[in-house]
């Protein structure tokens, strides 16, 4: 199998955090599609915060895309200039009031692969503790919940946790930290 | 918390398969937002597909947001009026020629929550077998393979599958199977 080859590349709509980019390729059988939208943005960053006591940290927003209440893991986007950790590290600062001295990037993952161009990375990040208060924009209310690693599974499993991000990342925070266990380092 | 409240909606881009959406709302806390971007899509849906020797299927092609080849679980879009288990049965059976009696909806997944207004729906199909060569459009190349659920995990684990909805799933999928826990081989 042979990759796609692009001929042309325009903005057909540059808007704040969406840009949508329409392309014309040639197939490997030669057929030509002129017609071909992706997306792009900044990448995305999760953070699987594990606090000082062994639990996970949480957010809660209202999402205007589903028109609904989620639960997810904090993060956002990473910033122009800054690494995936700062990034993570930031978003958990701001969101939550929690710190931690560093932070370890365990997967990067593609967010739509035919239709979007950028990625979203999962930080681990361990002896989380209270800093301060959140720092919130003004479009941001945000509510902290901990909760130990079998409970967040149990959200999941239960359907009270459904962004696909946060299924995606939690699965495989869990499954990376392995046999680890709360008061193990 | 409360939820936001949406004052006007109109569309900023309608093009093949994708729709933006340029909303005005109003927040809690009073604050008018007038530029806030969503994106319209048909639902999607991968399907967890068991064939009759215990493997589960996944189909490689080449992915142009992210200008890889990537593995992934079949899968596709909901078209209208079609069911989520049959779009899951009909993409199982055009991408790589198998089929099934049946399937289970598993999960509903928010794709974006704050910016996408569609779902990504896991079907599990057990029993599936051969039926027939695979059913392409003109547009697709499409490699197909059978790896035992164990595998399947170590793919992931090994970064060989990096397609965000097809993590979630796999995993979603076999810690509904009774096939995954923290930590296990």
């Amino acid at each position: 199998m042979r990759p796609w080859e692009t001929l042309s590349s325009e903005y057909a709509l540059d808007v704040p955090w969406l840009r949508v980019r329409r392309e014309t390729c040639r197939l490997p059988n030669g057929e030509i599609v002129d017609d071909y939208y992706l997306w792009e943005g900044a990448d995305w960053v999760a953070v699987f915060a594990l606090t000082t006591e062994g639990t996970v940290l949480l957010v809660q927003q209202y999402r205007q895309g589903v028109r609904q209440f989620a639960w997810e893991l904090p993060g956002g986007v990473v910033n122009p200039g800054e690494s995936v950790v700062e990034a993570a590290l930031r978003e958990l600062r701001e969101e939550t009031g929690y710190s931690a001295a560093g932070g370890e990037i365990v997967a990067r993952m593609e967010v739509d692969p035919p239709k979007a161009t950028f990625y979203n990375h999962l930080v681990i990040a361990h002896h989380c503790r209270p800093a301060g208060p959140q720092s919130l924009d003004r479009t941001e209310e945000i509510a902290i919940q901990t909760l130990p690693p079998t409970e967040l599974l149990s959200w999941i499993r239960q359907g009270r946790i459904t962004a696909q991000s946060t299924i995606a990342c939690v699965y495989r925070a869990l499954d990376t930290l392995g046999d680890w266990s709360p008061g193990r380092p």
